[in-house]
């Protein structure tokens, strides 16, 4: 149905050691992960130059922007298409809908968001402003004195708390520096997307409501422990959780979603700093597993799903990259699984209703699991 | 398993003429329907003195703040418990979920919200302002020039576009313009509920996740044409609407959605000043009728549910306190039905997921019609 | 030219010991002064209830919202009449400006405003969040390809950084918690200023452009220190500066500013927590002597130029209070004026222009002292 | 003191003729002019290339972006150095600050801006949407019951209203829609100066203070009626305004600032749609004009001081570019000057003090004119 290999071909193209560069002093790679809190909060809103300076002791190891011309091979046309926005939740069919809520047999439904506040873990500078106007907002209006509430919010809407990751939000800078080449999902530039008031391409309206199978990677379970900063989730974990968790091993398949507990979430509004720092997660490997089932989301209780800093210390957030833009791959960070695995669940109806927000990179929501 | 012929007591025990102010200039009612798009922009924003200045001639016919201590009787405690905050989503049982998840044979998803974006038509002042900052907002990071996009939103996020009221978002000021004594649902005070960095209580992340039999009522097949600016509702057009498209006489139960199609949301970014002028909708006894079934939310293809003005020109959108307040029932407006209505829907499975923004007094949401 | 006896009366009526609690906790007044940075920020965001909780371990004391109808006497009307939107601004006239002109003999300008920027010492859950859109906003046009920037920034904007508080920021709440009766500067209601989208009255566009005589009264000179945390700043200490600094002794006219130098700007951006802990400043008895020469505004290199917490512990913010509403003096918070001291200059022409932000409650601004 | 010459050169090399478009529709070109209010509103938040499509027809002629390579004669270094970012505010020195308060004879103040309101004529999709967080805001705290109202406001602060522009506001993309090579004030690159949270550089808290001599030219004094949409103020009528106004001939000098009134103004909030879709005023020869005269910005009651469309239908905002980009002088919009022409008022103090907010692209503000 689709050429897979094709795509596959072009993870393979570019090796993690093409991606390195010469001469890169080795002490200042083996501080990384010593990042604080603060500097995660200050990298993400740093300019390019600041973080390449500050790259070597912190979150993404020593990366640096690459000179131009050195970021590989081209990943589009997309397996959907050469004009395709929607990326992997085409795959979410109505044959799709019907299995997944097969799964539901009690109706108990597990809520996997956080609640939206200004204490929540942000990164970089992101910001989180609720305001009531008025109180209340308007009235009293008629003999029935009606009176209103309403609320005012300005934020990184699809980038703050719990929230999806739509294809516009990340791309490559095939010439690093110099902009004149800035690649997205089915390889849309910088040109054809960007604008000031809204992405003109790939925004998040362009997202199918996602009603699929879901599936729980337990890691808590399976090491009896949380997972550490920057500790890499193998395929081999991913396997030891399928059988310890007794699900067939052919579970994951086209048009699902897979999820990470890796007891990182356990910090969320109560170590900010700690959270926010670095995290566990998947790296290239198994991110290539997961493309491999031919997913749709994936998702965790941390707030970048890959591990940070990556092991390889001149990468920043390559998993990020691999998913969204060469894969139309959705991520969805600082979701609540912690319930789901004390439970023994491993496999639900998951539903995100991502929102219609024109032109925006991601959806904040409200994804439950149903079981 | 409730008394609910106690809290449709309370709703007799405040007729409607009761609520009429004496004297009033029969004129300037005759006047009401005369609003122009402008008006209603301005009325919502306006301050209460100079909405009732306007409202012989405009939205809510001559309806005025009514004088200290004539409105009425006390509506609480909520049939769900004194502390309640939850509202009429208590009733989305597990039992629910899987009755309403049985009426899903083909997978079909029907999308029933608009795109949210800044041309859509908002009532009085607010705002939907959306900007990308930066291009791309950070990188490039790494050898793997890894660059993304965020997006900043500024808006009144819970009252703007397809939208869910919470239950915080309706009062009654019962003392009219003296503040001192203001009810919202379950009789909470604005000193409970109040608070400029969010509502303190009824926030919008008390709300379940809904998962539920809905039903589309559709006036435009029943009268063969859109409804009009002002045209009420009545219990007998829901009778023939249950009639003609052949649904059982108790086909709405308890814990059920309810839908109205009316034809209103054909002029949705189309001709915006008509839209927000007024529009069709039920009244004070559909709303009763509905509320005697035990729904947990009405929604609609216009932007109050409720006729406006309302007929009786005293009164500003009774049918928001009626329902809200009065008994912890939703309102979903600004929603796309005519898909369904064109496809001859009348009752499938409705899942709508309230984002958790704490102190929000409703929500955006992406809601779905599952058949 | 007016009533200052009238005025200052009502001042006398209202003894610091008719506003005590009776039967407070002692020790827990004993505890004052013991606020962590984080209870500022979270006190005035915090709701009433929440922060009467908090208030006997930290920044306001023990003060709690006094019962229904103690607070005292009314203020109102002004002495710039009943009606007077302008408070003491009115008092900067042609003579006053020509007069402050004849100051300057070099052409030096002291810039005494802080860059506003996120990083900067904000109080509560006040927030200051710039972004750029677009990178560019807008372009290329025309052969000539123009570009261009916008930036979009939301924040309290005129109550952070180097700000000037407005006639309609601070009231009283006559009867405490029950909100029936809340008043203003020359006796305004809430009900007549309250607005969701911007004051109705009081707003800060009423307030003229500031060109006037101003002093610099130095402490850090004075003490050789800087000033403590909490430590009140009394007319005897007001006096000394005057001799020491040589300024005449009737040297504050009618019409003039005041400016403190008490040291803590030392802390801005560099001890961001300390800073908003609390601060040294003015008490009720350095205010009204500063009053009783009929000045226009007062500013110092601190939050609020007054002592925090104050000394009776029982009192929350009354210099505001004091200043504000009941004299319609402007107060100018975390000005630059360090320079000034260190360069030795007492008087100057000062010059500050606010924005006519309509119906806000304060300015951002660049306040400048010429010489 | 300066190579004036060697910047005037510069500016003689780019002809107007040869940022000509070979082939253009002349037909196209005839049409400029006839441009919607909606249309202007339209453009500024456009994408380039719709832009483009509509640029036949409205406001900026039938300009495109020119193919790569073709803008013309790099502009830097500028006058003040390789590094400067303060521009033409350099020029006001202690003395120009003394010259221009002894034309202060009277003490009379000349308000130049309009209100901040979410009512003015914005430009594209500009926003200005200010909110009051809660009623009050704050309190009551305290046995002195105090309260308190903040404002949340959340705009392109720099770029509505009565605003002045800053050095970071306007570029040249040198390559057109190629990206690579975007240059700004004495040459910063894109790369340089943009930063998704504030610029880099040239943002407008790098401006100095404004106080130095004003110079009205009274056109609708000229005329004897308000200039029209698209006409040009051209040298002659400068000098015909100098003659008419007594001015000698010798009036404008190094570190003045010089005003437009055009009539225009007279739209404000009263025509909205008239005052955005065009308006009458400078073009590239009396811009050079003013530039000859080393002055340090051209304010006027309209909202760009040059005309628009421009005579040469392949220009967008030309004089924009030649005054910020090429030599750093700024622009100040949507003044206040019909007061200062009815009273005849020529040349004044004139004082701005722009905000020093971090990495905006220009500031509100409330200047003044003293006499």
């Amino acid at each position: 149905m689709r050429d897979h290999d094709g795509r596959a071909q072009s993870v393979t193209d570019q090796p993690a050691d093409e991606t390195m560069i010469d001469g890169v002093d080795t002490d200042r790679r083996a501080m990384m992960g010593l990042a604080t809190g603060g500097l995660v909060s200050t990298l993400l809103g740093m300019t390019p130059t600041s973080a390449q300076a500050a790259a070597g002791i912190g979150l993404v190891g020593n990366a640096q922007a690459q000179p131009a011309g050195a970021t590989g091979t081209p990943w589009w046309p997309s397996k959907y298409g050469k004009d395709d926005q929607v990326g992997a939740t085409n795959l979410i069919t109505p044959a799709k809908i019907l299995d997944a809520l097969k799964l539901v047999k009690t109706g108990k439904v597990y809520d996997m968001s956080h609640p939206y506040e200004s204490s929540m873990p942000k990164f970089g500078e992101r910001a989180f402003v609720l305001r009531i106007p008025g109180g209340p907002t308007g009235g009293p209006l008629g003999a029935n004195n009606v009176i209103w509430h309403d609320e005012f919010l300005a934020t990184e809407i699809g980038q703050v708390g719990t929230q999806m990751d739509g294809l516009g939000h990340i791309g490559m800078a095939f010439k690093g520096e110099d902009r004149s080449e800035m690649r997205f999902y089915n390889g849309f530039t910088a040109a054809e997307i960007s604008g000031a008031y809204g992405l003109k391409k790939l925004g998040v309206e362009n997202v199918k409501p996602i009603v699929t199978t879901g599936h729980l990677f337990d890691f808590v379970g399976l090491k009896g422990r949380n997972l550490n900063l920057g500790e890499e989730i193998t395929v081999a974990d991913l396997e030891a959780c399928i059988t310890r968790q007794k699900m067939p091993a052919d579970a994951i398949k086209s048009g699902d979603c897979v999820f990470l507990n890796t007891g990182w979430g356990s910090l969320w509004n109560k170590d900010n700093a700690q959270f926010t720092k670095g995290e566990p997660g998947i790296g290239l490997e198994a991110a290539k597993w997961f493309i491999s089932k031919d997913i749709v989301l994936i998702g965790a209780d941390q707030w970048a799903i890959e591990v940070v800093p990556n092991p390889d210390a001149n990468l920043a957030f390559p998993v990020h990259q691999e998913l969204i833009a060469k894969n139309g791959i959705h991520i969805h960070e600082n979701l609540v699984t912690a319930e789901l695995a004390a439970d023994g669940v491993s496999t639900f109806c998951y539903i995100m209703l991502p929102l219609k927000i024109k032109g925006a990179t991601g959806s904040p929501g409200r994804p439950i699991a149903l079981v």
